[in-house]
């Protein structure tokens, strides 16, 4: 097997979403433990400019769905972001797993060359090829939300670790 | 040209430490605007049983480093952790791009089946194919650990956002 734009991205969306829903499993527990309400972590932030703990899961799914379906060629489905506990940000990663999960090796190979237009809210849009885009646009923005989501448990008390990181 | 165990590992390395370079840029600057040490950053952490911002550093370059060796089938060189200055982390990271550079891209090309052994102080070694070590040890750690650094110095007040770790 040599490697292709699917291996080098689906499973890799899959490992670290599958992660995440071990590590938001953990907070329930460490929650319930307190007898807090585990929904006061969706509002959690490092610094006040920043995008809350919900919007990082949200984005970490935009970012594995929207590369599927671009590198597929297919339209980009829009959810809404509108999680208001950790149960339905739980069901929003598993829905992005499902997913990824849904496409085939043979949708997604081959697209390296292929041309990603993603338009910018402001300004011009972005342009890639599809090899540029997986990796130095979709991958870096899964791996820049979860880790942040991760950051953000961990400075909340949460017990995980490296381990529950990799998923090993 | 399709994506390679070279173009999928190598340019991702040098893109996230060079974006790195620039965040410590962005620290350095804002200590010096609010007259502080620099080298005050390498000792902050998210939590009291974390590593520190100079440990995430050391890592991720040890990632990008060792994955190359190994992939390469050469012994990894062990560079010592001494870091004491945000220079000489600055300077670590640099050295980490020059050593990733400093492969070829046939030297790293069908390493999909490559077995890598990675020895663990406690327990028995890990063991992988190429691919699966690139994939789901190599890369997710040196993105976690970046991304930690990130979030360390956005928790700090150094004024960085999605564009500085994307590198556009």
């Amino acid at each position: 097997m040599t490697i292709s734009m699917h291996s080098a991205g689906a499973p890799v969306f899959v490992r670290m979403l599958t992660n995440l829903l071990g590590w938001l499993d953990k907070a329930q527990a460490h929650a319930e433990a307190r007898k807090f309400d585990p929904n006061n972590y969706l509002g959690l932030r490092l610094a006040p400019d920043m995008l809350p703990f919900s919007k990082q899961i949200q984005i970490a799914s935009d970012a594995a769905k929207a590369c599927m379906a671009r590198l597929a060629g297919v339209e980009v489905p829009k959810w809404d972001d509108n999680e208001a506990t950790l149960a339905e940000l739980r069901a929003r990663v598993q829905k992005t797993i499902d997913y990824v999960n849904s496409f085939s090796a043979a949708q997604i190979d081959g697209s390296e060359g292929r041309t990603i237009t993603i338009p910018m809210r402001s300004g011009e849009p972005l342009v890639f090829s599809g090899e540029t885009y997986l990796k130095h646009y979709a991958l870096p923005n899964l791996f820049f939300h979860v880790t942040t989501a991760y950051a953000l448990l961990r400075h909340g008390g949460v017990e995980i670790g490296k381990s529950d990181y990799l998923g090993r």
